[in-house]
């Protein structure tokens, strides 16, 4: 190995990142190395103060240092919506493609029960709770459509079915398989906007 | 912005990474936060260590946090020989690729005067000090068949011969098992203009 031991633990701490094998884990060294310290020294402060502040909120469980998100502690969106998403990203993903002035709830996941997956992993008690204390007045789904994504609409639409709670699914626009933050605006937004009656 | 400031600050942090686009850095920043907070920390110290501590190696310009690389402390490398290659990633490549038992010299760059990048910048000062103090027999060029690598490999075959030194440089062309259509064709090109007699 040609390399010194701060080189050779910056590239393989590197590959910790999805997507960064050992040749970008190389180029991106020697680009921070060479090129950008600065830009090196503001990732290191940025990932520790990440790692040790960011839980989750609350009420909606998207990451977030804060206890509340920015979202959730907003008297601008109503409280009797909520949108159902898989992941924090498709948190933004709506917010940038739709108006929606409701409000959001993240699973986390999907329910998936060969890999340990289940609804207390998706928070699904909590969710649960606001359906029967009377608040929310309406549910959007917008879980992926995948096998995992159809039992935990499934899951939740029977949830609101007995609390009697109306809920809608975003169209099918969304690929099969597809994550929803690597569907353009144009295509999420139709879907929200084509959302079906579910359940 | 749906995301709490440490979140967002981790994913513009991540953007000084070379290929890391919006998408990408947010994929990242989920998937740190979501799954691999020892990593994140993990990355942090050695970025933080890599940027204050990595250095130059004052014999060959590597990139090390000690005063002499491995390769030049090293007393089974013959001092005699020396590859002269752009980047530090080269020394690997060739480390993994050959037996060569030689050391080398790093320019971090080629000729590039419309860049600013003039002899001084590429250590070619301390290059020729090298091939005057009597030490260096033999030079190996391994820098890259461009426009800039040429000029770059022109200057040091001068200052070369004004010291008396034999000076080769790696062959180009066609790499082997390669089809020659899905060669480039400068490649080609250049591998057709400098073919050998065979046979
Ligand atoms: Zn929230
Ligand atoms: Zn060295």
């Amino acid at each position: 190995m040609a390399y010194s031991p701060s080189v050779q633990s910056l590239m393989e701490a590197l590959r910790c990142l999805p997507g960064v094998g050992p040749k970008s884990a190389q180029r991106m060294t020697f680009a921070l190395l060479q090129h950008d310290r600065d830009g090196a020294r503001r990732l290191a402060r940025a990932l520790e103060t990440a790692a040790e502040t960011v839980g989750e909120c609350r009420r909606c469980r998207t990451l977030t240092e804060e206890d509340l998100c920015q979202l959730c502690a907003s008297d601008r969106r109503d409280p009797a919506v909520l949108c159902v998403v898989e992941n924090p990203s498709d948190v933004q993903a709506l917010e940038d493609a739709t108006d929606y002035a409701g409000q959001y709830f993240v699973l986390k996941g999907r329910l998936s029960p060969l890999d340990g997956i289940g609804p207390g992993e998706l928070g699904l008690e909590a969710l649960e709770a606001r359906f029967t204390d009377g608040e929310v007045r309406e549910i959007i789904l917008a879980v992926s459509p995948t096998v995992e994504g159809e039992a935990t609409a499934q899951y939740i639409a029977s949830m609101a079915a007995e609390a009697d709670i109306r809920i809608s699914r975003i169209a099918h626009g969304v690929p099969l398989g597809g994550d929803l933050d690597y569907v353009d605006a144009g295509t999420l937004s139709h879907a929200f906007a084509g959302r079906a009656r579910y359940g």
